[in-house]
């Protein structure tokens, strides 16, 4: 049944998580099972119980599923999108064809200027992986002042996303008024940009979060499109000073009751997590969403694990996504090498991407996933065997593997050639210990351990 | 007293912690002292004990003394040196300028290939920090073939670097005859290049390892110039799957014995430490390591937390760095992007050493090393305050968060412009927490929050 035509056949809800209670194995459950090697009815299971979502916007006509929870592979997630200062929809698809491309699980388009709906139309198009997006961002650009928009403003946003075939979307609905006053003695404040415009818009018109107002209605247009709910966390932490503080957990209480009423009506949820923590408190984030949103899948942005890495916060933030992995994170967001200073270009988000990839990978081997390591065991043979080429293959990033290689080894020499430049073929401990191996079960023939056995090509 | 009056009134055995032993602060213990914001009384004792080294050969004359241990933050080594294949003097110089420069806390020379002696006397003129070498490299150069080398041949290699002022060898003393009969199984063999020497040695000649046998006579040496052993881990797993392996953990065993024969002479000592070890493992490592040694400072590579990280390796080790430091490791050798590929640039230098940057001080946050979070405040109030320019002095890469900016934001501009080009003046998240900070104050003052309060220059 073609994708188009099941989705047609959905009546009512249509969420995942709707089929999934009712003990329905959909196409989208059989293909995210294959991929992660788990059974069917396990992914069916997750999805019902709420510690696994599925985002698939009815209307995101090419979509591959991908399954994000605790029984999963760690998943990363790339933003792309314009600001209003650079950027065109050119550019935004080639971010698009880069993620793709370096592997990026989902990808959220998070663009805040120019023509916002045809750009994210543009990149749904070519977008085989879950697209999210930040509805506030577009409603603000639609206004003058984001006081001016009413609750029903928004909803009208979120549902117009929806129509195009946006996956799943980040709600800052926890960001209540009585938090506001949690905020003093903050070194940075409030450094979510949508949890910004929250806090302002309250102040401004004096009313509790638009979106906490209107949640039943959000709900509503989840259950229709299967939109999957990505609960902001709009307080998180900007740097190590405000990690763990009565605002950022406080939001998280109130994002644990948000979870609750959505699971009540089958809406799938992801919870967001931090942000900037120091590396002994990771694990203590981790496991109070998990108790607080009952193993609602936690999507972390990092976190950034100093505060003074500029110009590489991607490995600030693969640090901390590392060991969020580890303790349980479902999905990391991805930081660029130009956080904090600019906007990413296609090497940033490529670069971004590997580095958070090898982290959910490296957390997916230490949480024993099934086969995590089989990769890690392929690439250690085909070095064993100075089979470059399939080192190249085996690699997170082909292209950069083989360019780095090839400027020292010129192509078609890879399969002769048994060393590294950075030893020299004299120094190479892998050649050495093969000999030794050799030797031992030569035992006192008269081989001649130094006789150039091995082609030297450079 | 200069350094060099110093040394010269220094009798018999001149190892810093000889004299800590009987009592004595010296010179070099105060620098430590001041730059780990430790008492000297602290620094003398730790290096009595053994839990500390400072690496100061008497014949280094412009070092600036460093502290390697548990009590102190954590250092970051760079290695350096030429291959048969690459390189020369001029380069290396270049390289080492980019080590000072970027931080590194050490320095090893790690040259295998030219005029070795010519080129560690060109770095030791140029290097304020520690300087490390691994003799065998150099004398393996000497001779047609390593089991040509005599256990004295290699002596004479070490005395000879003692007296040009090298501050620390890596010596392959741990890896025995009976250690080789563990390696069945293993999928990468030996990647230790000095390890595998020494391997080759034992197998060609029948013997036990050579720096072994002589191994009183090298503690000699040390007596004599202060050398600190970096006592090698020639059998470290060079693949997650060879982790913690009974290769390893006996070398480190025998290690173990080492260390103590050492302390017995009053002879400064480092252990070296893996390698490529899964995230769940290297607490374990760790720990083993300062049990069976009893807290000497351990000295890690990496370690590598997946093996499909090439072209990124320096990402893939600063995780397990980070994780390493934070339980206790006292030093991290850098990795650069280049590792298994190629012979490190200058570029990846940097790259590999703000890497390991990062994830030591990160250890150090999670350790609560004093002040060690004083800098990541202090960037936060920088954010906060949109001051750029301090942004830029308190970043780890002060030179690459400078050009990234000014990339987008013309030099000159830095103090007014409050916002980046990621979000966009209107979509400034410390900017909107500004203003509504300011509202707060203000409370229903006629203040319209969207004048624009703030110059822009783009």
């Amino acid at each position: 049944m073609s994708r188009r035509a099941y989705a047609l056949e959905r009546t009512g809800n249509r969420s995942q998580m709707h089929l999934a209670r009712q003990g329905e194995i959909t196409p989208e459950m059989q293909v995210v099972a294959e991929s992660e090697r788990l059974g069917p009815e396990t992914i069916r299971a997750e999805v019902a119980r709420g510690r696994m979502v599925i985002p698939a916007n009815v209307h995101h006509q090419n979509l591959v599923p991908v399954g994000i929870g605790l029984a999963a592979r760690c998943k990363v997630n790339a933003n792309i999108g314009n600001s209003a200062l650079t950027s065109d929809i050119e550019n935004e698809l080639h971010k698009l064809a880069v993620c793709v491309r370096y592997g990026a699980d989902t990808v959220m388009d998070l663009s805040t200027g120019g023509d916002i709906p045809g750009i994210r139309s543009a990149i749904l198009q070519n977008c085989p992986v879950p697209l999210g997006t930040v509805p506030v961002y577009e409603a603000v650009a639609r206004a003058e002042r984001v006081e001016d928009l009413s609750p029903t403003d928004l909803l009208e946003v979120v549902e117009s996303q929806a129509r195009q075939g946006v996956d799943y979307m980040t709600i800052h609905c926890g960001i209540l008024r009585s938090l506001l006053g949690r905020l003093d003695g903050r070194l940075t404040g409030v450094v979510s940009r949508g949890g910004a415009l929250m806090a302002r818009w309250m102040i401004a018109r004096g009313e509790e979060n638009p979106f906490y107002q209107v949640y039943d209605d959000l709900l509503d247009l989840c259950t229709r499109y299967d939109i999957t709910l990505s609960l902001g966390d709009s307080l998180r932490p900007g740097c190590l000073a405000d990690a763990g503080d009565g605002a950022q957990y406080g939001e998280l209480d109130v994002l644990g009751e948000l979870c609750r009423r959505a699971w009540a009506r089958d809406v799938q949820v992801m919870i967001e997590g931090p942000g900037h923590v120091p590396m002994h408190r990771i694990q203590e984030n981790v496991e109070r969403e998990q108790r607080i949103c009952e193993e609602a899948p936690f999507y972390v942005l990092g976190p950034l694990v100093t505060d003074i890495a500029a110009g590489y916060d991607h490995i600030a933030s693969a640090i901390g996504g590392a060991l969020a992995a580890w303790a349980g994170a479902s999905m990391l967001c991805y930081v660029t090498p130009k956080e904090h200073l600019a906007l990413p270009d296609a090497e940033d988000v490529r670069a971004g991407i590997i580095a958070h990839r090898i982290a959910a990978h490296a957390a997916d081997v230490a949480r024993g996933r099934p086969g995590a390591r089989d990769r890690d065991d392929e690439m250690a043979r085909a070095r064993f065997a100075f089979d470059w080429d399939a080192q190249f293959d085996l690699a997170l990033d082909s292209d950069r593997a083989r360019e780095y290689r090839e400027a020292v080894a010129p192509r078609g020499t890879n399969r002769s050639v048994h060393h590294c430049s950075m030893c020299g073929p004299r120094f190479c401990a892998m050649r050495l210990s093969q000999d030794a191996a050799t030797w031992r079960m030569l035992a006192a023939s008269a081989l001649d351990p130094d006789a150039p056995c091995l082609e030297r090509k450079e």
